[in-house]
């Protein structure tokens, strides 16, 4: 992982050394931009992210020749993260590896203000796992017949994915309304069809995928470990193996469940399990809870005609 | 928590806010010293600890008011830590505490050696997690009929227990070699019996009493997760209580269980569980491996002997 500059804005980059693509992905502080939220606080925060935040952390990613975000995302999992909606581990151990070089790369002033972002920052790591995760996945999207789901994505209105062998064509169907916790304030009538492209994760087999190893997470989404337990045996139903890099302690490091296969979900009718950041339906609002969301089947059968007809061409 | 000094070298402090006592702990870098090492590479580092980290860290913890402990050990048992003998993600979250604080207290050569040492550090939160313990038992230490067990400890020939109603008296018995997983070129006959003081960790809930909420510590024991739950389900059957302040995500927030009643372990012969670096048996050649061990019954037995006494008396 190392920092680029786009046009306006730093950007995180993640290579994928086994096969040479590369993702990206914006760089965040809080929720309210993420959210819709778009006040002069927000820009000017941005603009602080992109001068001192970005350049720093670029700096330091840099000065130590980029970050192994395989063995960062293992050993988040390990700390009790789904690393998806949970990055609390994660982000403590991204500081801990990368304070030292933000010292080193950036004058004092400087340092003290990253390092107290990064203090406070429960989600430093969900956009680099969610470009890694795009890295990844971009890797097996497009090879032909191939019934592996390789988007999930929502955008408000839609819940929409790709298969592999069927490219880039987009299945959609209406995105349900997430069902969890919520936050103080907030009832289910306020809560947005689910949204964001963030799934990328539940796509190679975190988040939702492999909420097993996340109990402490179990209280924010409003659930029991066992319904957490429970999901991940199913999810290991619906995909067709198990990640030899990214283990999950709790089962006795057993690999995340990976590679949803299509073919699978419709003979069980089992659909992924994905978690999810509940965003208030009123734009701008930003986020009025936690909770769990799961594609409708749908998409799937659809998919999979779809897949069958590119056999007989 | 803050630094204070001794006569030759820096050592936690760690105060008790609702009793008013205090404890102490040295400052720790590797296990060399620990496990009886006494080369001039030790004694190097030992000054290097003193005059560059634990005056850094002093400094970072007066800058920032002192560290709240019960919530540093909180977190840590949410991800993953049992905070004895496996502080990964603890010391992660210690580091990303204070990080901004050293960037600021120090000047930028000794804030880089000092974030380097802590990047590097799975144990940071080790030695001043044993000072809270000690903060926290020594509140309820010398209790008149009370049958707590107020410390445990062992020293490489005995293992000794202390209970709250007979005050200062030990009761000991040989210490038993602990068994688990031995590192690479050693076998079960380098291990001395157990040593060390950090089961006062033990004695107050954590370690060995709440092995389930750290699956990715059972690989290094040499255990399933099963064996970690089965344990912990074993010393709810041995204490009188339940923290209200340090909980278990994967037994849905149930609290750790806390209060070793000498006569609930005399009565079901369950004895504490506890976790430990086994060292080698032969001085200062360090540690070998990282297993479990047991206190004799016996030890149990007599305090209980002896706290009924006093009751005659």
């Amino acid at each position: 992982m190392s920092g680029v500059t786009s046009a306006n804005m730093m950007l995180f980059e993640v290579e994928n050394r086994t096969y040479g693509n590369r993702a990206y992905c914006q760089c965040r502080d809080d929720n309210k931009f993420r959210f819709g939220a778009y006040g002069q606080d927000t820009v000017d925060r941005l603009k602080w992210m992109h001068s001192v935040w970005a350049t720093t952390i670029s700096n330091a990613l840099k000065d130590m020749g980029g970050l192994d975000m395989r063995e960062l995302m293992a050993v988040g999992l390990e700390m009790g993260d789904e690393i998806h909606n949970r990055h609390f581990a994660t982000s403590a151990r991204f500081t801990q590896i990368l304070a030292s070089h933000i010292a080193k790369v950036a004058n004092k002033e400087e340092a003290i203000e990253v390092l107290q972002q990064l203090q406070q920052d429960r989600f430093a790591t969900l956009n680099p796992i969610m470009a890694a995760a795009k890295s990844i996945s971009d890797a097996f999207a497009k090879i032909p017949y191939c019934s592996l789901v390789s988007v999930m994505a929502r955008n408000g209105r839609l819940f929409g994915v790709k298969v592999s062998g069927t490219g880039d064509r987009w299945f959609t169907a209406p995105a349900p309304v997430p069902v969890g916790m919520l936050l103080p304030g907030f009832t289910q009538d306020d809560v947005s069809p689910d949204m964001g492209d963030s799934t990328i994760t539940e796509t190679i087999g975190f988040g939702g995928m492999c909420l097993v190893t996340a109990p402490g997470f179990s209280s924010q989404v409003g659930g029991k470990v066992q319904m957490f337990a429970d999901f991940t045996a199913d999810m290991y139903k619906i995909t067709i193996g198990e990640s030899p890099h990214f283990k999950l302690p709790v089962l006795d490091n057993r690999g995340v469940p990976t590679g949803i296969d299509i073919f699978r979900v419709t003979e069980t009718k089992i659909t992924p399990v994905c978690d999810t950041g509940m965003a208030n339906k009123i734009a701008g609002h930003g986020r009025v809870g936690t909770g769990i969301t799961r594609p409708p089947l749908s998409i799937f059968e659809e998919a999979q005609k779809a897949l069958l007809e590119t056999s007989k061409q």
